[in-house]
């Protein structure tokens, strides 16, 4: 039998969880969809609990990751800033990186 | 603030999870204990949980994890097998090697 390996990261700051793959899917989908309500159906999260996810990243984060913005047709909505797009990024990154790694290392064991 | 990298790691075989902490405790302990029961006592499990992670290991496994030890004074034992304690070791390294190569990619980085 050939073994997978498979791994979850996740970033701590001082007061918990501050990313992981769930708020990094939200910040990901309020950049597409400009709303955290849409965003949060389209994970099948309540809002309520986006916002509180999105609190605690806000609280954590050097610089702010979501902005309101207003006006336009649609009354508004919510933009990701480039420290937001640059979390998504830096994440997926570290993970596939992760993965990589583990791949490789996998290769030279004997289980 | 400052950030910490987390991670969790398991394998993966046909049958679904293969390896991961909590199999890999159980193991250890059975090692240092002798017994299912005392080791999924330490663990706060139920036998019938250990006893199914056991068999979900064991028929994944290319060589058996676990010998039933008969006789001596005690009536008999469980005993992790060289191939199991290999497992232990190599699950351990795998996920210290990780944390390692994480910590190192995060300085890396600008979240």
């Amino acid at each position: 039998m050939k073994y997978k390996v498979k791994n979850r990261i996740w970033l701590e700051g001082d007061n918990g969880t501050f990313l992981g793959n769930g708020r990094i899917e939200l910040l990901y989908h309020i950049h597409h969809t400009g709303s955290i309500k849409k965003a949060a159906k389209k994970l099948k999260m309540s809002y309520r609990k986006a916002w509180s996810l999105l609190d605690s990243m806000n609280k954590q984060a050097k610089e702010v990751y979501l902005i309101k913005s207003s006006g336009g047709s649609g009354g508004g909505g919510t933009e990701v800033t480039e420290a937001g797009l640059r979390a998504i990024e830096n994440f997926k990154k570290l993970d596939q990186k992760c993965q990589h790694f583990l791949n490789e290392e996998l290769k030279k064991m004997d289980f």
